[in-house]
């Protein structure tokens, strides 16, 4: 597999982002994710769902995963997220094989991504501003919300 | 938190061997799991749906959590389950701040469970050989089927 494009990782990262927004817009919390293929096409994208379906394991990166399908082999994948992966979804992650994260930031929260380089996934870190931004100021204004999700 | 005394975990290994015998019934991977409270209640119970919805993400562990609904804090519970968990669930274990984690049997499988003990996770292993043959009988009729499941 080649090393990630930093510009190609961003086009990615919209897909993540828009779904990030879509559950913004539907009273949940911010966070969104997509799984390309070893091709570059969308194998299933998704965000979190807690708010919506009263649902704690829908995080963002098992809702694109379940969106998926099952596959044969994650060979290739990368999973595209707007934020750094909790332990949770680093360990999907990590048990399925899929070959890179890309992640939008680390900033408002830093889950198991570096466990993650330690164990041969490629992690593409962009330090975007606007999935910044929209954690920011989701958790500044759900704080209770943003904990129960992370289980703190 | 009392440490568990085995007969009592045998008691909650009971609920999720009928799980795994009614994924198993059902045609599916027979795993099962259930989320026990503080107060000894069954907070949730599931099995493995991988065939049965073609969910990959549906793992008896986290479906037993997903049947548990939203919850405040996981402080105090335990997940039961009949084989060691992937690093997926080891992963929800940790990122939620499950306390405890009683297993039937890690002969078949070694999931991340030496991880959770190191993260302070109380870990009680049963080496049951119920849970075991129920395994060992899957894997052989089924190996692609069990290698999809943990990807590989």
């Amino acid at each position: 597999m080649e090393p990630m494009d930093q510009a190609q990782a961003r086009v990615w990262l919209a897909t993540a982002v828009e779904e990030a927004r879509a559950g913004l817009a539907e009273g949940g919390i911010p966070i969104g994710a997509a799984l390309y293929g070893a091709d570059g096409t969308v194998l299933g994208r998704g965000h979190n769902r807690r708010v919506q379906d009263d649902d704690p394991s829908m995080h963002a990166e098992t809702s694109a995963f379940r969106a998926a399908g099952r596959q044969r082999t994650y060979r290739g994948t990368t999973m595209v997220t707007t934020l750094s992966p909790c332990w949770y979804c680093s360990g999907l992650v990590r048990q399925f094989g899929i070959s890179r994260v890309v992640i939008g930031e680390a900033t408002t929260f830093h889950g198991g991504h570096d466990w993650l380089a330690e164990h041969g996934v490629e992690i593409v870190l962009l330090d975007d501003p606007e999935c910044t931004d929209l954690m920011r100021d989701f958790i500044k204004t759900n704080p209770a919300l943003w904990n129960e999700d992370i289980g703190d």
